[in-house]
């Protein structure tokens, strides 16, 4: 069998050290020669902001609260155990750089190396008021159709 | 290749925002013609109890205080990020609102005229003292058997 | 079609009640004759984790630290929802013990004796400083590249 495997991730979560399991996963199914695409909704939208406070118009008050609230890039996410206010997550970024792992941001820039495809969910973005310019370059754009499309036919598929 | 393609969700967790993407999910692959199901396990099952507070003979103490700790319905769910006491769950729903996104509450009506078999697990149901007449009408009830046969089959299979 | 079925859970989280939620379905698999693996990453490693504390040489301050903050074993583990400071971990285990559901620990001596693959996560276990004598017997090692080896045939791939 000579078709190329699918792996569809699912990245609904806004905590760090799962953008880092998501990611880890992506690069090592690419490298495996599997066609990957991760799925960014809700929480998981934070993952692509761009590290810049953007300036954009049109946005409600509540828009400007949730942009406020929720983190601008992987950078800025806390982690899903003992984050003691930040603490934890200081913690793991210390003991990530001592065994130079690579922090999520990196891992972001390989998948798009290796030509993952990381998809925002527009409907995410319309609730949340997230606009295309507040979020990384060379992404795409699409709904739950697009992931069923993908998900159908995928080897992996996880919901992180 | 005229068969009809699976997808199973597990349904594990008891926040809003989850069931909301597990609905959503669902509602999208039944569009796309999938055979879909629904398995509501532990906090899951939340979404399925009904909105009224039954009464309900022969509890024990310890179901009881399961009974009246664990939010009826979906409706009654807190988000899983910044749900600052209610307040972030508030926050959504407003801006679902202003967006015409349907409540949970709808995706679930929705998702039974679609023919989406939500399946209330059996043996969480024992373990939380959660009885037939407090979960919503026309569902079906079964355990991990009932979840592999399912599951072995499945184009898409997820883990909420 | 004769061939054996596969299933592959990724356990990433570290509260009891997911942990149990992966062993039923992992032991239900085994059952309907399923080849299972359950690969251990980040705060999953903690159900690995033998229940004496172990004296290790050689562990830097963070690696204490870490080993002192997380649970050695499933019994140690917290739940996801209604914790309360262990509280909620009380019903859960009272509540059990009555309807003779058996614990997470057993549970993964069921999977051992039903030949289920434990895989702990090494890279894991190198951030968080985890060595091989802190974990149960019997289990094996591996990274990211043994997960997509596995999950690329799974007929049921789930992240727990």
């Amino acid at each position: 069998m000579s078709e190329t495997k699918k792996t569809n991730i699912i990245l609904f979560s806004g905590d760090y050290d799962k953008a880092m399991a998501a990611y880890i996963i992506a690069n090592g199914a690419a490298a495996y020669d599997h066609d990957v695409t991760i799925f960014h909704t809700f929480w998981g939208l934070n993952a692509l902001r761009k590290d810049d406070k953007m300036l954009v118009d049109n946005k409600s008050t509540l828009e400007k609260m949730f942009g406020r609230m929720m983190p601008r890039g992987a950078k800025r996410m806390g982690i899903s155990k003992m984050n003691f206010g930040g603490f934890g997550q200081k913690m793991i970024k210390d003991v990530m750089k001592k065994h130079n792992a690579m922090p999520v941001e990196d891992l972001i820039d390989m998948a798009q190396e290796q030509d993952i495809n990381l998809i925002a969910c527009t409907m995410t973005m319309d609730l949340l008021g997230l606009r295309k310019e507040e979020l990384i370059d060379d992404i795409e754009y699409g709904g739950v159709a697009a992931y069923i499309g993908e998900g159908e036919d995928g080897a992996i598929n996880l919901f992180i």
